[in-house]
This record gives C-alpha cells, sequence and structure tokens, in this order.
C-alpha cells in the first residue's frame, strides 16, 4: 500500500522560487486573499486532508461501485471523506464569492486539487467533475439559474455532472441525438441516452445536477444544432428545497479496467425536465469556453500518477535487496545491494521524478495563465481574454496529452522497479496503471488533442499561440545564456527551440499541399513539442536552484533539483529527436494502404 | 469481445516466401517429418483449435481462479480445453520420440504455439511452463527420471512447473533459501517456499511435477550452492502409478493485473520429498541450458498481443464512424467517415500490424536457430550446439524484452483506436493489455535482459555474436543493394547497421572505462538494436514480397507487405535516433544523484 505524502518542498519550490505566485497575485483578483500566510495554512490543511484521508482510500476504491436499482453506492469512506471535505469549504475555494466561493486564485486551487488527485485520483474526479457543471452554469447560466443550482455546487451540497457522450458519439458531438422539446412552462422535456457519464450517480449527496448536450426539434443538423441544458435529479422548488423525482435515472455502471470507485453511468433521460442553458444550437460553443480549464483538470491526473508511483517506487527500491552493484559492492555486509544502486533502477525513478516534477511546473505555469484569463473575464476584457485564453490554449493540448502519457509511462516503470510484484494487486502500483490508462482516452484522446494543437491551434492559429510561447522561452535564454552554470541547458534549448520552429514551418508549407499532412504528423508533433516545453521548465527549475544555491539555500535540494534538470536534458529530451523525424515524413506510407488491405 | 483468427496467409508467407521452412527442414532431425502437408495439416488443426476453442475462452479466463483450501479451481471451460489438446497430442508435437513425442522441429512448435498463445495467452500458460519442466527433465534427467516423469508430461497427462522465486530474491536466484536434505533411500527433503509459481496448482491433472531450486546443506553460498530438484505433487510408484500425496502444497494465489485465469501460487514444501536433477551445486547452469527456448516462449506475448489487439481494433476502425477526413468526405452519404480514414488511427493500426508482423518474423528466425541448436545436441555435437546457442542467445533478450515492450505498446493503441470504449472490460481491449504488463516482469524484466544483451552476449562475448548477426545482414545488404526496388530499405538498413557497430564499440570503450556505462546504456541499447533487428526482417519482407509480386503472386497481399515495410521505416526505425543518443551518455546524469537525495 502507497502512503501519500505531499511533496511539500517541491511545491514550495515552483510557487516561490520558480513562479513567484506572490508577485503574480498582486495583479489577480482574489489574489490579495492569498498572502503567504494564507497559501501555507491552506497547503498544510490540504496536504494533511491529502495524506490522512485521501490516500487511505485509494486502495480501497478499487473494490469499486455497486449498483442496484438505479442506486450506486460508492466505496467505503468514500462519501464519509466527502462529507469533511465539504465541511472544509473545499469545493469553492477559487469559486466566485458572489455565488458561495472564496474567490482565491484558480491556481491555487490547481495545488489543492494536485495533492488530492494525487493521494486519490478516484475519489477526486466526483468534486472534479462537479467544477465542470460549476463553470458552465457561472458561465452561461441566467442569474436565477446560478442561486438555483450554482450554490448548492460551490457548497458542495449538491454535486454535476457533464453529459455529453451517446452510445454512437464521443468526440464527434455533432452526432448527439438526444431531443429537448420545449413545455408551455419555459421548460423543455429531455429523452435520450447518455453514456459514459462519470458521477451520474452515487451517495455523496441529495441532488445532482446534469449539464446535458441535446438537440431542439428541427435543429439544424451537426455541431450547429445542439444546445445545453440543466436537468437536476431532483427538480428545485423556488424555495430551494427539493421537489419530485425527474426521470433521470442510472441504467448502469461501465466495468472498466480502472477508476473503479468512480461510477460511470449510463443515463437515461426520460422525458426528464430540463432548462435551457446559453443560447439556443449554441451548446457546443458554451462548452468549449471553459474546455481549457477542463483539460487543465485532466492533465493533474499525468502529473499525479507520475507523483504516486514514484512515491510507491522510491522506497522498494531502496529497500529491496538484489545482485550487486557493478561496479562494486555497495553493501558488503547485506546478502545483496538495494536496488537503487543499479543505473536501469535509477534511470526509471529518475525518469518518474523528472516527469513529476517537470509536469507540475507546466501545470503551475498553465494554472498562471488561467489565472490571467479569469482575472480579464472578470474585469470585462473581453480581448484580454481571448489573448490569455489563446495562450492557455496552446498549452493545453501539449499538457493533457504530453503529461498523461508520461504519466501512464511513469506508471508503468514504478512496477517495472518492483519487478513481479508490481503485477500483484496489493503493493498498489499496477492500479496506478490502470486508473491513469483512462487519462489518454478522456477529455478528447492523445489523437484529438494533437489535432487540436496542430491543426486548430497552431496551424489555424497562424503560428500567432505558437510564437508567442516561443517569445516567454526566446527571453528567458536571452537573459540567461551568459550564465556559465546555465550554458549546458540554454545551448541545447536553444537548438531545439530553433528546430522547433522550423519543423512547425515545414510542417505548415507541407500541410498546405496534402491536408493529411496534420493528421500524420500531429501525435509525434505533440510528443516532440512536449519534450521542448518541459525542457523549457526544466531549465527554468535549474536556474531557480542555482540562484538559491548561490544565496545559501537548502543545498542538497537545490542540487537534486540541477541533477534531475541534467538527467532530463540527457536522457529525456533526446527522445524528440524520433518525434521530430517521423513527423516530417509525407503521409503516403499511413494513407497508401486500402483499407480492404490491412488484413488478409 | 474479440474473436481471433489465424493469420494464415501472414504465417505462410514467413515460411514459404521469406524463411522457406522446407530447405530449412533438409538438414533438422524431425524434418523429413515436416513436409508441407503435413505442416499445413497440423497448422490447420492449431488454428481450428486456437480459433474455435481458445478464443472464446480469453475472456472467460479473466474471472479467473478460485483457491479453496489448497485446491484451485480454473475458469470454466479451461478443464475441457486441455482435454482436447491433450486428446490432440499437441504438447509432445516438438518432444523426442523416445520420449513420447512426435519430434517435429521445435520451430513449427513455436508457429503453433503462437497461434494457441495469440487466441489464449492465459491458457496457455499451462502446456507452457510444462514445457519448461519437460526442457529440464529432458536435458538434465537420469533415464529413469525421463520414463517416469518426462513421458507423462509429453503426453499431457501431468503438466510441470518451475519452482525458482522465493519472497527475498527473483532475479537474484543466489539468495535462495529452500533447503533439501538427503535421506538414507537417496532422495531429499525439501522445506522452504516458492512464490510466483504460475501453474502450480490446477484442476487439469492428476499430478504436477515441480522443478525446484534448493539449496544443499553446506552447499557453497550464491549462486554455486543452487541445486535442482524434482519434486512431485503425488510421488509415483514403480509402476508409474501415483502414489501418496507429498506434502508440497498450495497456500494461496495471487490477485493480479491481469493473466486472471492463471494460477499464480505460493508453494509451501514441507519436507516434501525430492530428486536431484543434475549435479549438485550446478542447478542454476542447468537452468540456463534452456533459458534460451524459454524466453522465445515469453517474447510469444508480445506477438500475440500485437496481433490480437490489432485483430481487435481493426474491424471497430472500419465501423465507427467519428468526424470527416481533412481531405474530404469519405463516405458522404454516412453522419461520419469510418474512423479508419484518420492518419493517426491508421498510425495506431500499421503499428500494430508492423510490430506483429515484424515480431513473427524475428520469431521465427530465433525458432529455426534453435532447431538448428537442438539439432547440433542431439548429434552430440557440442561444439555446434555452442555455436548455434550463442547465436539465439543474441537475439533472446532482444526478443522477449524488445518484443514484449512494443506487444504492449500495441495492445495500447488498441485501446486507443475504441477511445472510451476501449477502458471498458466488455470489448477485450484492456485485457490484453492487463495480461501482457507481466511479460515486461517475468522470465527476467526487460532490465534484465538489456544487461544480458549488453553485459554478457555483446561486450562479455567480445562482440562475437554481435558480429555474427551483423554477418547475416551484410550478407543480405550485398546481395539486395543492386535491387532498385530495395534501394530505399537497403540505404536505410545499412546506415542503421554501421551506427549500430560504431556506437557498440563507443560504449564498449566507454564501459572499459566505467562499470557504470553498461546499465546505463543497457536499456536504450536494446530498444535501438531491437528496432534495427526488426528492420532487418522488414527489409526481408520487402524484398521476398517483391519476388512474389514480379513472379505473379497476390498483388493486394504482396502490396501490402511492401506498405507496412515503408510504414515501419518511415515511423517507426527512426525511434532508434533517441534511443541512440541517450545510451551514448555518460553515466553521471543516472549515477550523481545521492540516494537520500532522491525525495525531500
Amino acid at each position: 500500500m502507497i502512503q501519500y505524502k505531499a511533496p511539500m518542498r517541491d511545491i514550495q519550490f515552483l510557487i516561490n522560487d520558480v513562479f513567484d505566485f506572490q508577485s503574480h497575485y498582486k495583479n489577480i483578483p482574489g489574489g490579495e486573499e492569498a498572502s503567504p500566510e494564507m497559501v501555507d495554512a491552506i497547503l498544510g490543511e490540504a496536504a494533511r486532508f491529502s495524506e490522512e484521508v485521501l490516500s487511505p482510500l485509494y486502495q480501497v476504491g478499487d473494490e469499486g461501485c455497486t449498483f442496484d436499482n438505479g442506486e450506486v453506492t460508492t466505496p467505503k469512506g468514500f462519501k464519509e471523506a466527502y462529507k469533511q471535505y465539504v465541511d472544509g469549504g473545499w469545493q469553492g475555494m477559487s469559486a466566485p464569492v458572489a455565488y458561495g466561493g472564496q474567490g482565491l486564485p484558480l491556481s491555487l486551487g490547481v495545488v489543492k486539487s494536485e495533492m488530492m488527485a494525487t493521494a486519490n485520483w478516484v475519489w477526486n474526479m466526483y468534486p472534479g467533475l462537479s467544477m465542470g457543471a460549476m463553470n458552465t452554469v457561472y458561465m452561461h447560466g441566467t442569474e436565477e439559474q446560478k442561486q438555483t443550482y450554482l450554490i448548492p455546487m460551490t457548497e458542495g451540497r449538491w454535486t454535476g455532472t457533464m453529459c455529453l457522450t451517446e452510445p454512437q458519439c464521443g468526440t464527434d458531438l455533432g452526432q448527439v441525438k438526444t431531443k429537448a422539446e420545449l413545455n408551455a412552462d419555459g421548460s423543455y422535456n429531455l429523452t435520450g441516452t447518455k453514456i459514459f457519464i462519470s458521477s451520474g450517480e452515487h451517495d455523496f449527496t441529495d441532488n445532482i445536477v446534469h449539464i446535458v448536450l441535446a438537440r431542439l426539434p428541427n435543429a439544424p443538423e451537426g455541431t450547429r444544432g445542439i444546445s445545453l441544458f440543466i436537468v437536476p435529479k431532483f427538480n428545485v422548488n423556488a424555495d430551494g428545497s427539493l421537489g419530485e423525482r425527474n426521470p433521470v435515472t442510472c441504467g448502469s455502471i461501465e466495468h472498466k479496467m480502472g477508476i473503479h470507485g468512480s461510477s460511470t453511468c449510463v443515463m437515461n433521460f426520460d422525458n426528464a425536465k430540463g432548462f435551457l442553458i446559453g443560447p439556443e444550437n449554441k451548446g457546443l460553443q458554451c462548452m468549449f469556453t471553459f474546455m481549457n480549464t477542463a483539460r487543465i483538470g485532466t492533465s493533474i491526473q499525468g502529473v499525479g500518477a507520475a507523483e504516486l508511483s514514484f512515491q510507491g517506487a522510491l522506497p522498494y527500491a531502496r529497500d529491496r535487496r538484489s545482485m550487486r552493484s557493478l561496479s562494486g559492492k555497495k553493501s558488503p555486509d547485506k546478502v545483496a545491494d538495494a536496488i537503487i544502486v543499479h543505473p536501469d533502477v535509477r534511470r526509471m525513478l529518475l525518469t518518474q521524478k523528472a516527469i513529476a516534477e517537470g509536469g507540475r511546473a507546466m501545470l503551475y505555469y498553465a494554472a498562471m495563465l488561467a489565472d490571467k484569463m479569469t482575472a480579464a473575464h472578470d474585469r470585462g476584457d473581453t480581448k484580454g481574454y481571448e489573448e490569455w485564453d489563446d495562450k492557455l490554449g496552446f498549452q493545453t493540448p501539449i499538457l493533457k496529452a504530453f503529461l498523461t502519457e508520461l504519466g501512464y509511462e511513469a506508471a508503468n516503470h514504478g512496477v517495472q522497479v518492483y519487478g513481479g510484484h508490481g503485477f500483484i494487486k496489493e503493493w498498489g502500483m499496477e492500479q496506478i496503471i490502470r486508473d491513469t490508462q483512462i487519462a489518454k482516452l478522456y477529455e478528447g484522446t492523445t489523437g484529438v488533442q494533437a489535432l487540436d494543437l496542430l491543426g486548430r491551434k497552431v496551424l489555424m492559429g497562424k503560428l500567432k499561440p505558437f510564437n508567442d510561447f516561443r517569445e516567454v522561452v526566446s527571453e528567458f535564454i536571452i537573459t540567461h545564456e551568459n550564465k556559465a552554470e546555465m550554458k549546458p541547458f540554454i545551448k541545447q534549448l536553444k537548438r531545439s527551440m530553433l528546430a522547433w520552429r522550423i519543423n512547425t514551418m515545414r510542417i505548415a508549407y507541407k500541410a498546405s499541399k496534402d491536408r493529411d499532412m496534420v493528421g500524420s504528423a500531429s501525435v509525434d508533433y505533440l510528443m516532440y513539442s512536449g519534450y521542448i516545453v518541459m525542457a523549457f521548465f526544466w531549465a527554468k527549475m535549474a536556474d531557480a536552484a542555482f540562484t538559491q544555491l548561490k544565496s545559501g539555500g537548502d543545498a542538497d535540494f537545490y542540487r537534486a533539483k540541477i541533477q534531475t534538470a541534467e538527467f532530463y536534458y540527457d536522457r529525456m529530451l533526446p527522445r524528440a529527436k524520433g518525434h521530430g523525424k517521423m513527423m516530417l515524413k509525407d503521409p503516403k506510407s499511413l494513407m497508401q494502404m486500402k483499407d480492404e488491405h490491412f488484413s488478409f
């Protein structure tokens, strides 16, 4: 069993030494609340809750939910943990004060979420999904809808879901068939079946607020004919009390590879009463407005998997004795050396560590962009909002796909460190693989994220968000290239950035001649970009560590940061080479085979 | 549910067009029996059994074994399938005629095993493990031991196990503690605990023959003090009938990530009666004599995972409709295009296909080397035996580790093709990932295989087996470099072979200065080598396909082979680049961090 311990030292390094959250908060609404003392107190309490309450429930959760006649019972202890979470006011931490929240910066919420999600991803899905619903109501709901639905969700008294997928469509939401028909009172009757609805039914709260994509009669076909509705499990009376049960019911829960403790529901809408949210037929656009923040949420799963698996593997590598170091016995008095002496075991541990810490840096950076975007939105600065949204939008497909792919890899290393024992359930290591598998699939698969990055963000964006980010890195390079200790990093980073630019232009040119180039290059391009982006953040971290070292900071800690950066540049960044070569190939070798010739 | 279909056309291509098994069989004992008609009949029957009997039991097997008071019940239908297998005489197909087998070439047995293992890897573990025990008794047993134990195992009436691992050691077998004490009658009493014993207990057969590593009193410490014993579940009377129950019992079975249908047993030896096999204290050497063939066995799991996952993903990619091709609608009359039109879906399918078919070629080639090795052994040609063993020994760590890593990757692509549905158990796609995970762990982890390849086979072998293989490839290059159609392949293959040689010498030089270089470079070196070895076999397949095309063979089939080879060279071989760069790095970035600084 793995006991999660919040990596406070690593987190503080990022928010203090690397990103200086305190300066950042000066320009963010709610930032004034986030004093150093407040931040410490919040993170300390989040760490305690994650370590003491959530972590012990991680393996318990693998027993799964039970389904009986439309009711879902969550794993033992989940409901009680949720009550503590609600009592702690955690759900509304970064939500608007006007609707029951504390209005603290989103970035602080991300740090909190990261801890809870790492300790117990599956449990965290319940409040996590609810935030998606909260965002929708906040961004597109009427004042009345906010009062009725947003406040109880912010307080955690109710939870929310996102009901998008149907049996015939997931990515391609234009195929949605669920129907919504107008009633005389202005409400709608929804009929249809939604699948893969996380937290669609559970025993945490009295009410569940479903946000549902459906089609009005005579709506245009495809994506232009989808509208968004609020469908509560229990209708809500004028005084906010619960009224009659709405005919939206859970037909079954899925049997899955992992995340067993998360209820994945088939939801049947049988003339269920719903309320339009946002404009008619603009449901998908409304959804997309907070897609970026939702994807940040999923990318946390990658960072969390890497961190948790690392925390599981490290003590085992220190304890387990097998064989002798090839460079001479390290524990001559023991029957064998601890396996952490073996270079390949170190390679796996350092890979996990580099992914967890590098991924966390990418995540916090994106969270700061989201703070700025939210700030612009709240002050009604549409142009500013769009600019920050673009900058964030360039990061999110990389965060979501690259970090979940690498988190999954890290979870695999964790199992390998254990050898055969990693395959045994009781250690908890294999569960991380099973739970993380889904991260590459939901909220848009890796392939879908890659198309979003290369097709939409880079090419349709005419390289604007790409160049914006390049400028951020260039500025860093220019400021640091004369620092002796940074030279090895800057040299490689500079070369990588140049290659990235040239290769992006090459792909853009090829794509202008052959539309299949985008899909052919996309996943390799995303992974290639991811390795370079992470290299930038490792350089930033190395620089911060050098600075702290000079000013007499904890030498062991900062030296380990620099050593991890060196590891990353030596043994992870070169992976970009292969992707870089493959993404430039003509689509021919992918496209030439006829569908019917794939097998004989 | 995935219905396995034996890829007969692909198999025939290899055994006829690429490797010409019939010519090969001319020099192999038992080869005369393997006439084209016989081969066709055997493979046809193996295909039928795999498709009709084993494949439908694959998902059933995921329900797992049940354990009750020392008894193991295998999944429903497993036992009956095993009876059919025994009745078909499959277990002894490649076993010596003198001990109840049919004496057919081992390579033919590999083709048969590949089909059965792909249809249902988990079921196939029971007869597969038994072959390890059969090999041990055949190679090291006395004539009496062969009569008593080998014949019933060959006939499938009994099965065998290999009892190596103990709680404190897996790879490092020098730590084995199980004791064997001599009795007055020449037998031994064994006491100890073995873990992870596949098929240690089951309901297939009346008796189980355990091959056990144990330590004699006063044996030297470490690996030089381990002996090998036969410990039957039931003692065997002089007439071959079963005598009393031996106190070797299954204490529990493991709860695992996958291969649920395979019983993974804790075996308790409580003064169990055993018989020494092979010389005292030479148990590990005896084990190693057939390590190469055992590893071929495990590598089949990689090929099988790629093939089965491909077979599961392809029909889904043809049926599932989502979005439109970026190069224009392909099915304008349908709601969306089938996802096989999307380049990235094709990339995943072609990767699976290239792994399955390329891996199969590597596997059959190794099986031919094993045929030659066995032939030398059987004619008492020690020198010839060692030579072929060396050649095979160079291939086996690559086969075992590279093919299981790639098979696992392929299984992941299979899930990605399904999107969220891949995560749901009922489709069967996620089971392949869970079942294949263990392939990277047992029979020596990827890390252990990599040390075997670089440390033992390449460096301690003074590059001899490496150069032997290079010669095989060089000969192919020389013979084919002037064929116009082969030029693109030969050019890249030649360049890769040159780089492989230079890089190997560089590593050898660095390793002579720093012993940690071996472990630092090993896994990247293994993967790098694997991609180049597979490139050679794809070139060979492309050449065979071009030849058949010219002589009027089935154009669609052969063209698809060439297209797959092109895909491999374009989009898989470049992965070697990154590994090639990383393996040359100094060990410093792996070794410099102090153990206690991995976390704070």
